[in-house]
């Protein structure tokens, strides 16, 4: 299980710093920024989530494979990548965001906060890469946005049936796993059917 | 007086958390900016605060029911909050910007940092959240703006005064209404006859 | 040496404070912009370096002489600067870019994490005030934008030759002087000769 963890963890990382650099490259940024910016969309939820419960150094800090992985992918991808299918990075970013949800929220648990805390904290580490970066772009978060198809919702979701399913001791391996792909799935059908919340 | 202190709290947190979600509607933000910046505009300035003096984790991530009120209110103002009397709203703000400064200042205190930080510090978590609120909506913060009436000032001049009569050894439950009732009527002062600041 | 680097700090910090009061001024923004800009500016990057390693309460909290003093220049620079030489303001931030990146890996070095992470950290603490200050006035951080002279490139280079002549038990002092000044020659020498990142 834990080697499944790792290899999703990688996919998740290396989609959200190429999705991260080839913004940057369509905002005119340098590589200065499509690194940055990788960077931020792929760590940035973690590190507000290790940040807000106190787990320093943060996660990346003390993990330099996952930090120089992201670097490279991020300069391979800000200078070679010509296209990318959208259907694959939409698909990869899908992943990322159950994983983080999860971890988000496994991590709060152990350190026996409150499940609604777990939740939102899911929530957080899923979507506040994608926040800080578009903060870094000079826009509104997309995911604020009336026109952006579920993505927070899909996380909290997830997010809350895994702790549903923790909190009646549900087995910890088979939680995750269907609360990160109740997220995944939820993200897709989103995307297909272009499903967004209801406006006031 | 904690039973006080903590009524106020309530009514400080709802104000912030009813003005976020009624200017992410303004902003065209679907739920999902609606809740953030809500709970942004609520909670952000006591987060910096937490963070820059290492109190983690931060107080609301050891609150369920304040994180769980800031949420409801939130969803509600959005969907169902049609007119607000500003002048109620802009009461209710300038409470919190009295308490949350006041409180700013005294946990400063505790860790027996210097007088000057904790002035500095009840400042940043009165008007934080804000900053981080605009940020967020892609714009110059309002308490940055020439245009805006006194507000970080307000902060300043209240907690201040809390402070020196602190030093002085002045009763503590006095000293802290005395402060916050100065930033709060400082600042319905400053909106009522439309106070700036020198321009340079 | 610690007189010596005392120094440099001050003018680091001063220089920084002053060119954020004088960016504020040019957006339009009053005094507490002003001086929160600044602040931001000068302290932005040790703080985040500092968040993220977990050394809190970070720097600027425990030395209220230096806080004071970056307070008091933004003030008079808002109010009374009419007018400074840029070669200046660039030559004294550049002063700045070198001393924040070799602090800022001296710091990680000194939590024994990795070198690849020292040179980062070293990095963030060099330009994350930049980007906090232009991400709080609403634009693109420089630092990011492809008509933007080397900056974080010379961070990183002298970071690097610093780390590597640590991790050769080069004399600590020397280290950190040729680190430092690599950053501030390379930093003059591309500004001089408009020098840019390659485009992709």
């Amino acid at each position: 299980m834990d080697q499944l963890l790792f290899i999703l963890t990688y996919v998740a990382v290396i989609a959200s710093s190429i999705s991260g650099a080839l913004e940057a490259r369509k905002n005119q940024m340098d590589i200065v920024g499509a690194t940055t910016i990788a960077f931020v969309n792929a760590f940035g939820g973690g590190t507000i989530r290790d940040l807000l419960l106190g787990r320093t150094p943060v996660f990346w800090v003390v993990d330099p494979i996952l930090t120089i992985t992201t670097f490279i992918v991020a300069i391979i991808s800000f200078y070679r990548l010509d296209r990318i299918s959208s259907i694959l990075l939409i698909t990869a970013d899908a992943i990322g965001l159950g994983i983080f949800s999860i971890l988000g929220a496994t991590y709060t648990l152990q350190l026996e906060l409150s499940p609604i805390v777990a939740i939102l904290m899911g929530v957080v580490t899923g979507i506040f890469g994608g926040v800080l970066r578009d903060v870094m772009s000079n826009r509104i978060p997309s995911v604020f946005r009336q026109s952006t198809e579920l993505y927070a919702t899909c996380s909290f979701a997830g997010t809350s049936l895994f702790i549903l399913l923790t909190v009646f001791n549900f087995n910890a391996f088979l939680a995750s796993m269907i609360g990160a792909l109740t997220v995944f799935l939820l993200r897709l059908f989103a995307v297909k059917f272009k499903v967004t919340l209801p406006s006031p």
